[in-house]
């Protein structure tokens, strides 16, 4: 069983940046990853991560990639069981009952979507609901859909859609919108783009598709005719592999340090999964580094802040 | 006088990737910096800013300037010279006695190079002494050149003029390193970088330029032949301005927490000049936009941790 310097847990934007930071230290680097890309490949169209004028979501991760497959980076597409403590190594059961191990973890095994918990979500998943607006809006050609949510993703969702579907109603439980201001006011200028706001979805239902929801308004409880219901109201931290081995906070994140330490010696975390805020690609990016720099200190049995740059500036 | 919402004084990644998060977020943004693209501009190669295989410092920085740019930043190229508070607010004088006033402040202002403080750094400065290897090594085609530094500043001068000079003395005052071992490794495959470790430079000689340095060795004093000295040997805080206005550590870094705020309210700072380590353009980049989405709390009269994607993902 070979033995890895440190096996990374996430394949997104953290995970991957921290793949490109250990190998170029020449860390022997495992990247274990159920999905490739995280959060950032569910995402259409990305402007704002500094130096990219312009990517989609799986473009931009798939560069992460590359990048840190370049310097040596192994990446295995498996699911982690459980993280077993072995003299100081750690020992790591992926989904087939397989074992790799390593001198240290770095978690970024990012957030999950949040569902409504509602009759008839379950059974037309994939039938009509949605998790992933990137993925399956062209499926939504001139059709009618909805979208649930008031954040950025939810906008973003609906701005995607305005150019592919026939009409969008956005639903939303509030009457107030969290999304970036920017999206906001894209979206206003899209004349296919209705809300229901003060207003909550009841019950998804349809045949072999979603053919209507039936939505809580201020008005009552509605029947709104639609083929799409696109889900964009949050995420969880969904890793039961992590198990008591380090400290959580109540939202399930991970609780680190500037150094992206956890309460585990030996056991690193970046990215959506901490308790870092603002859950942004180039945030967790150089969080992702930030703990890949601490890992080679801890490594050398040195402080994990050693700043590399007292003796000339590390780029 | 503008009132901007917020003015951020720096226009490195920590700058400019917080003007291309205070944009997005529709705060009227004004980046005040002496020179444009802070230290990644003078960087040659740059491989591990994740998503961009490869770029020239110089180049990713003005990519990140045209970003903030293309979202609505002001920048102005001006030196600040003092900060005084101004009923909540806060008013900048710049080098020519101007004065611009924002709501909020982020401070991005990086660090400047470490001089050797030996007889002829200064009488030479320009003249063969160099602290922008990327800017000046094309200067010393075929020439012997000596670079003084064991971090990875250091070697990825010397793995520039390696390409450029006839030969490259590299003088440390110990007998490791501490750069980046990937980049220790390249150079020594390189046949005209040869080392003298353990010692260092007392004194820089020479007519119109360079042309010797007295070294100081474990075999005692020796004059080397050279025309360029590549000065590589860290960095510090030069940022006057400051005065009183924020908490300093003993370095002269700005003390931060999480989110980027200092010691004083509706001051914010992020990248090299604060106490975060490693200091990294991708590290600079995520801490500026952390700081930006925390001023966009703090003039909300929010916790600047809020966090955005507890309605929808944030991408």
């Amino acid at each position: 069983m070979d033995k890895y310097d440190v096996i990374i847990i996430g394949a997104g934007a953290a995970g991957l940046a921290a793949a490109l930071y250990t190998t170029r230290r020449t860390l022997k680097t495992l990247v274990v990853s159920g999905d490739m890309g995280g959060q950032t490949a569910t995402t259409n169209d990305i402007e704002n991560y500094p130096g990219v004028d312009f990517a989609t979501g799986p473009d931009l991760m798939d560069r992460f990639a590359k990048q840190a497959k370049k310097f040596g980076a192994d990446i295995k597409l498996a699911w982690v069981k459980s993280i077993a403590k072995s003299n100081g190594d750690f020992d790591l059961t992926l989904h087939d009952d397989s074992v790799v191990s390593g001198r240290s973890v770095i978690i970024c095994a990012g957030k999950k979507h949040r569902h409504l918990d509602v009759p008839g979500e379950e059974e037309f998943a994939n039938k009509g609901v949605v998790y992933c607006a990137t993925c399956d809006a062209p499926l939504f050609q001139d059709k009618s859909v909805v979208v649930v949510g008031g954040g950025s993703a939810a906008f973003d969702a609906a701005l995607l859609l305005s150019k592919i579907a026939k009409d969008i109603t956005l639903i939303h439980r509030r009457d107030s919108f969290k999304a970036e201001s920017i999206l906001v006011e894209k979206a206003k200028q899209e004349t296919n783009i209705k809300y229901l706001l003060n207003s909550s979805i009841k019950e998804i239902k349809g045949d072999a598709f979603v053919n209507s929801v039936i939505v809580n308004t201020t008005d009552g409880e509605q029947e709104l005719a639609t083929e799409g219901v696109f889900v964009e109201i949050g995420q969880y931290v969904d890793a039961d592999f992590i198990g008591d081995l380090v400290d959580l906070n109540e939202s399930g994140e991970i609780i680190i340090d500037t150094f992206g330490q956890t309460s585990t010696p030996g056991v690193f975390a970046a990215g959506d999964i901490t308790t870092v805020p603002f859950k942004q690609t180039v945030i967790s990016a150089g969080e992702g580094a930030k703990a890949a720099l601490a890992v080679y200190n801890y490594l050398l049995g040195r402080d994990p802040g050693t700043n590399f740059a007292d003796q000339g500036y590390v780029k």
